[in-house]
């Protein structure tokens, strides 16, 4: 019982109640509300500028369809104990308290190989010390260890809160009407069968929606090719401040910002080293736009230039294809950034970008979304579907992105 | 130039401007105010309570996205004349305007053969003779035989404004948020090439939802199992009060629906007969409901079974099934409602139906839906979308549905 | 415990879960059915055409928001039994159950001083009599005899969930966005104090803003002008038509319309008559709808071109003003009338009607809104809030509305 | 007529048109792109997580507001020259563009006596040097110099654009529902006459609306008691940061800030100096947050401890009253901190606050609202409403706010 009743306003899902002292006292931890200073969206909100929503935010929304989704099983007759339901909520509470700021940015620049679960994990495990064991339980969930796996699956899987929130959120805040899925209606088709998460038959249409509509929004939003534009342009302006300082040049930053600078860090040291974890989580999107802002100025011509189009929103130009980019074009431009700016081939090389890009709308390889019919038998989505089919869902889209500077 | 500028306030769209008098003419005529009398949705809401709206609201939505989509098109250096502007912004509002209360019930009971673009023709048609001219254009766009064909296709066409609005205000009135489509970015999208409307390519991932979309409202809403079960019922009353009729009954009926009850009218009786054409613009949803209100106390048990289903909201259970329903339980229950209610064989076959539905999200042999690329190709969805191919877009999903009354 | 659950779709509120057996059986007995086919707002559909909704769909909102008050006064500590809550959300659900088409109407015209209340009281009591008394408590919270007298304020209050959801709900389908009201956050606020309901101090504001936007929507939607011209014109045909009829004029009308042209009904004789009970509880927005159309060609000049006006939207003519129309215009569009048309002065007294119309915001003679103190003490908002006072909030606003037929 | 058309998606008006190559320049131009990193609400974000939306995204719905606004205004038969038109929409677009970051904040504390407008003055001087005097019209109208005086108005006044944005995006993002205004409305009947803006009297009820609106968003969010502590707190840490720095401490700070905290600034140095103007549009929120970040270690304890609560989101603990805070209370807490953490009075001091805030509904020393009548005449607001009065509307609210550290 909560001695005095919290209330979250969310422009997404109104007022959101928070369920316990517990729950309340890890919305309340630093780990938490650092997230309120990294934004969901890392670079869209160059695309969009409504995007501006936090990783705070979302983990309160998962929250909230998460006890949606707990509170709905129960209701059909699932056994769920407190001990297990406040284990699921703080799971997906602390499930992306391991990111950074503009997380891929990061993990291909400032750290080698650290992934964000494992950051996650690793504080929930330091919380879990300071608090006496209460979040084991939370643990064994997000570890998918604990015993009823279906609680795993609410928290990470290919129909978990973490996607029927974010799709949602990202949808109203980007202004993608069409993102907009049925997150209510999915929720209340849940069920449990086998241990296992389960869909209602007369929910199908719901989750094909769901399929194309996360597909679209990968599209949409999340691989749209101005922010992948601005992505590369941040991934190789990172890249070439960690190789101006160890070069031994002293760029401004933020004592945290400066660490992963001057150290290459990889997963290792953040289990063995307080200064590397200290470090990694006292790193916000403040930091980077503040180092970007004064490297503006800084007298090397790649990162200055780098920095300014960041700053002032004069983003690489980006190309897609199906086909991957002209070498020649590629020498071509590279050859005319070194005789501008009198650089050389490999300082040139920060001003252009390419990848390949891949998203498919179901992950064979992961769980799989099982449709639960009437007479309890169960179906596979990419069977039980009259619209797709399983070559059709684990279908890989790839498109070729090459990214350079503008004049 | 409007002497008074008038404005609808629609939840949908916000504030909606009439344009000129002409188009303000048009609206305030009773044919198109009758279609405040029918509800869009027919029995649908039987299911959705909030599906309540109306085919004048629908209409006027309509008109909303044509002047939307002129400005677009005018805005892209296309020429569209005043005269066309008007043409097509008639042509959307009169497009429904020969629909009847519960449409396709009526097509299959109380007439013969009598579409309803028929009749809106034949509707535009006196207009046109009432107004001298005025709407020579606004026919010839509707009957596709104006040169500029794209103005057609925005009336009528795989993409046109009439489907942009309707799945829109489907959506928001039943509250089936996943059916919401990208309305406004899909006319932004617009544009002609060789007089055919085509899409910008980057409004692919739209498109693609739009056609989900208006599946997901197939399936959901038009075709969902409850709505049909009460379309059944609906139609096997009307098909009974007409046989009664016939058979010397004098069932209570307004004016108009009594027409109906005791003359057999096909589509050469509207043209050659005041009479009839007369009656059924007179006709709405209110005939309909208060003649079934009436019939509950008549003294035919299969009239009045069937009316107090419909009024008390007792409605036809119903089974899908991908095969046909099994004939040896059809002959079971006409049995036992032969015993249970002492009535013929005939008589029974009024308490059951059955159907085969079919939907596709693409019929290719309407006019494609066209992609246009920024190099000028031009390549139809079919071809273009790395989701969607010809044979699964021309898939058609057949059902079985199985309606029988309730004990 | 439900042995299907079952969920409404509402475009306001999102799913709406039925809690138990008992409140899904009075929603689908034909009494509650029946509201189905009445609109909320009757002829503001003239003015707004998206204002189709329902009193059923109205019903349902309110019960929503009452398991909503409930669920929150039990979270703050209250006890309140199965019984009770059971009571409380049957009393909401029945409240406008005695409501006829567009009711101040009929109320003027058809019925004589027959207030809706009176009539869902005798309809819960029927239904009481049916289910062996399991509409005791509800029926003596809605007669406001039931010890916790907060429930009955809960039903019918100055802050009671049935005003709570109308604003918003009629807010919602007529566009009107300023009429949004912060329902959600105003029962999260609300408490009970010495048997009164009261809301938490720092819900001040969401209760000004509550009074304001009661009376925005009262000017902009239940009194706008042109709906007051509809509802002018409404009375005054079903007067003539109730002329006529006691005239000996055989007028089309449904059987249950014609009882009550034909006969004068006061609320005796629905305690005494099952003939009256019954025609009133079968008659709906269809009757008056098909009467209207039929009355069109009626050879009574007055009857009919009142009917025509009302098909054809061809309203009265209003004009608004803080003074009494001026008599001597009045008498020289009488003489009009009967030249023009040729008929008597009486019968030209049917195209004129005039009325004082008065909305204030609080109604001191009602209960009070008590705001609750952290200290636990407790004051009328009246004297709470810095901005109302009293005097302002129990000011009445009069407007004088002079309607009359346009050429 | 722009080469490429550009359109931003805003979830609260949907698709925003960038009218012309030259808006679309200001847009562009790093003045604006700054704004994208200030947020509108600062510290509100502290209380509703969802309003992050920044003061860019603000300026881009203002110029849309503006561009409805002028829009409507030529329909109802005003003359706008294209080059006021531009100027209007250029006006609004730059008016917040001096804002700094926690606009209050730093007026209290980096500099002193420099209004934002001032700066926003400065920046569209530069700007029109460098374009040429293509700005002249722009500054005219944001200095209300230019002879047609309603374009100011609908820059700055009691029904500008700014506020019809702001109130609206601000009720969208924090989600506080009541906060929502008709500005659809309001716009569609702005008039002017006698070259001042007025409103047609029939939105007279969406004016009373929104000034209460106005009013709720004050109390409810703008001056919310948990985001006043959290300015307190701000403020504090600020000055007690400036403190140090006079003192010779050498305090981590982005260049840009660590000019402010080392000189005292005046408007005068803005202009004089180019260093100050540009270190001032080189601050933006993420200075400020990478600061606190680094201060959380600072071995001072009053910085410290002010970094560490605002950082962690250990606010202020603030009591509201009519009444001044007790003195007698103010000293035992100033004693209290002094003797916990060993620091001097004056250094405790920070950590306490003291404020009276006013706010009132309408500035009679403002430009009035007028309402215009059918008959030509214009009435103020506080005459015409029969629910407000001059001496209501422009009563000033003051409250007490005290703010102190937890412990």
């Amino acid at each position: 019982m909560l001695q005095k009743r919290k209330i979250i306003n969310d422009p997404v899902f109104g007022f959101i109640n928070i369920p316990n002292d517990f729950i309340y006292a890890i919305i309340q931890h630093p780990y938490l509300q650092r997230l309120n200073r990294i934004r969901q969206l890392g670079v869209a909100a160059f695309v969009y500028p409504g995007a501006q929503h936090t990783r705070f935010h979302h983990s309160i929304g998962a929250m909230y369809l998460m006890n949606e989704a707990l509170s709905n099983l129960k209701m059909k007759g699932l056994h769920i104990s407190e001990e297990e339901s406040d284990g699921a909520l703080a799971a997906i509470l602390l499930h992306d308290v391991g990111h950074g700021p503009f997380s891929h940015v990061l993990e291909q620049t400032l750290v080698q190989d650290v992934r964000h679960e494992k950051i996650s994990l690793l504080m929930m495990q330091k919380l879990n010390a300071l608090w006496n064991g209460k979040l084991t339980t939370a643990i064994e969930i997000f570890k998918d260890t604990y015993p009823k796996r279906f609680l795993h699956q609410l928290v990470s899987g290919q129909l978990d809160v973490d996607r029927l929130d974010y799709l949602r959120r990202d949808s109203f805040f980007t202004g993608v009407v069409e993102g907009n899925i049925g997150s209510a209606r999915i929720i209340k088709m849940l069920d449990v069968k086998n241990d296992k998460l389960v869909v209602e038959s007369k929910g199908i249409y719901s989750l094909e929606n769901f399929l194309l509509a996360r597909r679209l929004m990968y599209w949409q939003v999340y691989l749209h090719k101005t922010a992948v534009g601005a992505e590369k342009m941040l991934i190789n302006t990172l890249k070439r401040a960690k190789e101006l300082s160890h070069d031994g040049h002293r760029l401004f930053a933020s004592p945290a910002l400066e660490y992963f600078l001057r150290n290459d860090i990889s997963i290792d040291n953040f289990e063995e080293s307080n200064e590397a974890f200290d470090s990694f989580i006292s790193l916000d999107d403040n930091d980077i736009w503040v180092s970007l802002k004064a490297w503006c100025t800084y007298p090397d011509v790649v990162l200055s230039a780098l920095s300014r189009g960041l700053v002032d929103r004069n983003l690489f130009k980006i190309e897609i294809s199906p086909e991957p980019p002209d070498e020649a074009k590629k020498e071509l431009l590279l050859e005319e950034y070194c005789r501008k700016y009198g650089i050389s081939a490999h300082e040139a090389s920060y001003f252009i970008a390419s990848e390949m890009l891949v998203t498919d709308m179901y992950n064979e390889n992961d769980d799989s979304i099982d449709i639960l019919y009437k007479d309890g038998s169960v179906k596979d989505i990419a069977v039980a579907s009259d619209m797709f089919n399983i070559e059709l869902l684990s279908k890989k889209i790839e498109k070729y992105y090459f990214a350079y500077l503008r004049d």
